[in-house]
């Protein structure tokens, strides 16, 4: 699967402020630096400040949600926490997932002592298959779900077996060369989420992500704040924290609030009931598990992600279920449909998932029929709304009630509010802070919040992919003003890796706005003259069928245009004329519709 | 702008459940319909109802969000009942809008007796130019300043003068034909908002859409409920309601406190205020510029939609703004910035509009410098999120506080909640109940919410687009059996209307998620054998430079393709080799990539 990496894109220019932000490549390594240096090859290194200084360095999640990955460096010692994924925005057709670009981590693999996975989103080991080949498969260190979790991502991608995974628990000291790392728990939408402490020799850092305060947890694991308390005490010099809410005022509900509704709903509910959700949220699954017990309904678990999670997550007792309650589909019919819950992925409408294929109409075993609830146990991420409305919409169609987050308080984040936030910040009283995980303007929506803590302006660091916070013994930071290193996307699309750079997506932008226009010229290689009539082929610009004006009327701009150009045959493959016939005929289409296909010239000489 | 409406295509399959949803055409005229029963043309047309029924046909804005449309027909007489445009979702590239297919409107256009236009939305009004001319330029009638936005719009398309658009007041009753039209204020996040009670031989018709009971609205004017409960008084046999908001609980915020919000923010803000709005939002327009008013604050307006909003809401009187408080951008440098507030369009992250180009630094007046703040005033209409959220990202690294809805109560809705959609029901107590205006999981929830108020479930109608309600002298109401009139998307992009089809869409798509990939065969026409080696053309696929293998591979196997299958031109245009060659090189692709590109092969015969 990570075979073809040899093209890695800058990042596309999200709307950025007019210069395309290419992020040039350097080298970290002083040992390699004196090489390169030495042999003449270094010309766009420039960063090498000292060994003795701690070094932070975002790979991802600090200018977007997800692919969270970061880098830390001290002396010959990097540790690396997390390996995320990020879903594209529709600036990124047909891609199916983006990774961080860890071109310097690649350069420096022989370096990297470890990898730490604070949890089991996505956003956070997906891209574990993608990026520890490429590092030289280094040890994975994490909690026990976490780490079966990332076995089962290894071996879907028959990758088991290279890099160590450790499973460590949340009293573990780890020594990873200059890096000695502890852990409190923290709570969030899955169980066993960690955050680390690590003492390095210029001082101790915090880093938590993807969590909350939850005091009345479902599995009754509450947040150490003891822990907590005591990292503080003995001195933080840094603290990087989750942004993700950090826009919303006041704390985040309990995930027991959440079991509240999903029990009353349950009890109302007089037909099958079909609940959707994250199958890395155990904590909900557990509570649904628990009203559907509560309820006598038996359990019908659908879609393959769904099934692998409650099998890990029962096996290593994360999950407690009354036994027997899963049945098969078959064994529906032996039941009344008010002893019937259904289990299922798709809560965000992602095509493929088993929600959409229920409301498609197309799942093989689940079809909707008239009495059904379904509910829809979670919040629209971004860019997810238009689906999940059209797939609600296809449900009550076909005769299921749907019970959602804006009828009924069936959800909860898993990401701390401002409230919670502040009270991070006074427990560990960090000297700098380093808002991380989120969209830039929550980045700095946190920094604002961490002056209202007293921490000075001068003392925040909202940095960029790449950017490196450099602290030193003298307790100093700042952000380095050498370039950042390599950081940008790498798009995943089908079989390849980095395959998919910012050329194809601007073409596939490009075609699905206008389509495109390829213009076939046959021509004689000895005089230039078209031998036979131009040929057109065109798809997503206009119906050809009803245009055939418009069409012919082009064959003749280009017979035209070959007659006048043709004979001129300045640069080879007739470059010229092709440049010409782009450009008079784009015109030529755009005055006649307003739209701006691509157009493709291409010359067949015989 | 309307010469090119040859193709018409059904409406895409939007994840509906496995069959193409494709409405066949028919006529509803008798005479017609005898007409063509002689002539022997009828071959789809079953709907033959009595003339002497009511009949209520949404022709668009109730399986969706926008493109609102009504028709009503009784007798020889039919009124249509706003032209609204919708925005495309993400599964139709390129589009820049969709409207109503009005095909059967347009075969029956002899009996349209007049268009009403509610308010001056775009989801009401925008499709104004497009289909007016369609139906023979009928006659409009609507409110002050509705007709100045009507007006407006279609001089834009150079239209002005056809239709001809007059101007009532609330107070007039209109007749057309069968039709006696009478009219009530309600409020709305534009001035001159109406619902109609609609007067037929058969019953009386409330059709009130985008409404909510604001009891302090911003230009004082409240929602006439004693013409409400008159009309209730003498009867409604028919209600047609607002779903958009029927899944929120309890009542809408008054215009009137976002008001205090913005004062509020005003009061605090130092440097310059950026104020980004809908330019028809004219109440919230009001409350900006008493704002600035207040802190002695000059207005800078930019954007052309927002400047002639204004300057049509001032010349009507429907703002009243302080004398001179509207500056140039050229004299903005003799005011401090905390005397300067930019009023401008774009809060939805609208590409083209002013605030996305503030953003991106290529405004080309207003720049942005550390210490503005900007304010969107306005919550994001579904699929707007992550544009939004990119640009409050741009926003904030150009050195811009931002404020939106997620951060202070800067907004509020337009459209009546629970509680309101429950008074109106109460205040004209219907026999029936059709809900508009929504996606149909809006109006399945507005449908659940009038059983609670105790209409019976068989008196409660959701229809699709095109589906028609009759209602007779007895009182009695049904959807018809027919099949429904023609009610597809016509979607709009560039300059031709109706000629980008399901096809065009489909192909976009196809090449939007994997590219497209030609291959040009040039064969002798006497032998099939091939001239030239084959060409590929390819875009959007993979990067073609570092994937010269499989280009050599791909070409490889269609000189095998060609050799063995060339020979056998079985079918013009080679149209076996063709077929051949897309089926077998598609499947080649799939395997070594797992991407399905638009595979197009070409023969070129010498």
């Amino acid at each position: 699967m990570m075979r073809r990496q040899n093209f890695r894109p800058p990042r596309p220019n999200h709307n950025r402020s007019g210069s395309t932000a290419v992020a040039t490549p350097q080298k970290t390594d002083r040992l390699e630096s004196l090489i390169e240096k030495a042999t003449g090859l270094l010309t766009t290194s420039r960063y090498t400040s000292s060994r003795q200084n701690l070094r932070i360095i975002p790979m991802g999640g600090v200018e977007e949600v997800g692919e969270n990955m970061t880098a830390l460096e001290f002396g010959d010692d990097i540790i690396v926490i997390d390996m995320g994924l990020a879903f594209p925005d529709d600036t990124m057709p047909g891609i199916d997932y983006i990774i961080p670009d860890t071109k310097w981590l690649e350069e420096n693999k022989r370096r990297i002592r470890g990898v730490i996975i604070t949890h089991g989103h996505l956003d956070h080991i997906g891209a574990v298959p993608y990026i520890l080949p490429k590092l030289g498969d280094p040890p994975v260190y994490t909690m026990a779900l976490t780490a079966a979790f990332v076995k089962k991502r290894l071996e879907e991608f028959s990758l088991l077996g290279r890099s160590k995974i450790n499973t460590i628990t949340k009293d573990d000291v780890l020594a990873l060369g200059n890096f000695k790392l502890r852990f409190f728990r923290v709570n969030h939408s899955i169980p066993d989420s960690v955050g680390i402490c690590i003492t390095t020799p210029v001082g101790q850092v915090i880093y938590v992500t993807d969590w909350k305060f939850d005091h009345t947890p479902v599995d009754g694991k509450a947040t150490e704040f003891d822990k907590i308390a005591r990292f503080g005490a003995e001195g933080i010099l840094l603290l990087m924290s989750d942004s993700t809410n950090a826009i919303k005022p006041g704390y985040c509900a309990s995930e027991r609030e959440i079991g509240l509704t999903i029990d009353r709903t349950f009890n109302e509910i007089k037909g099958r009931v079909i609940f959707a959700n994250f199958s890395t949220s155990i904590s909900r699954i557990q509570q649904f598990f628990d009203a559907a017990a509560k309820y006598n309904r038996k359990v019908i678990v659908t879609g393959r992600s769904m099934v692998n999670n409650i099998e890990i997550a029962l096996s290593l007792g994360y999950l407690k279920i009354q036994p027997k309650i899963i049945i098969k589909s078959e064994q529906a019919k032996k039941f009344p449909d008010n002893q019937i819950a259904i289990l299922t992925t798709g809560a965000q409408g992602e095509d493929a998932a088993g929600l959409a294929r229920i409301a498609r109409g197309d799942h093989k075993t689940v079809k909707i029929k008239k009495g059904d609830t379904t509910i829809v146990s979670a919040s629209p991420i971004p860019g997810n709304e238009r689906a999940i409305s059209a797939m609600l919409s296809n449900l009550t169609r076909l005769g299921s009630h749907v019970i959602y987050n804006k009828t009924l308080d069936i959800h909860t984040s898993g990401h701390a509010h401002q409230e919670e936030l502040k009270l991070m910040m006074a427990l560990t009283k960090p000297k700098f802070f380093m808002p991380i995980h989120g969209e830039h303007h929550m980045i700095v929506a946190h920094g604002e919040l961490a002056k209202t803590m007293g921490i000075p302006e001068t003392n925040i660091f909202s940095l960029d992919n790449g950017q490196i916070l450099e602290l030193n013994s003298a307790k100093e930071a700042k952000v380095t003003e050498d370039p950042k290193i390599s950081s940008g996307y790498v798009f995943i699309d089908g079989l390849g890796i980095g395959d998919v750079g910012e050329v194809v997506i601007r073409d596939r932008q490009v075609m699905a706005q206008d389509g495109m226009f390829v213009i076939i010229m046959t021509l004689d290689r000895r005089n230039g003259k078209l031998i036979n009539q131009p040929d057109i082929i065109s798809r997503g610009f206009i119906y050809m069928k009803g245009n055939d004006d418009l069409i012919r009327e082009v064959k003749h701009e280009v017979r035209k245009l070959v007659e006048s150009k043709g004979k001129e045959k300045l640069e080879p493959n007739w470059a010229y004329l092709r440049n010409i016939v782009r450009d008079e005929i784009g015109e030529y289409l755009y005055q006649k519709t307003e739209r701006r296909p691509m157009v493709l010239p291409v010359v067949i000489e015989i």
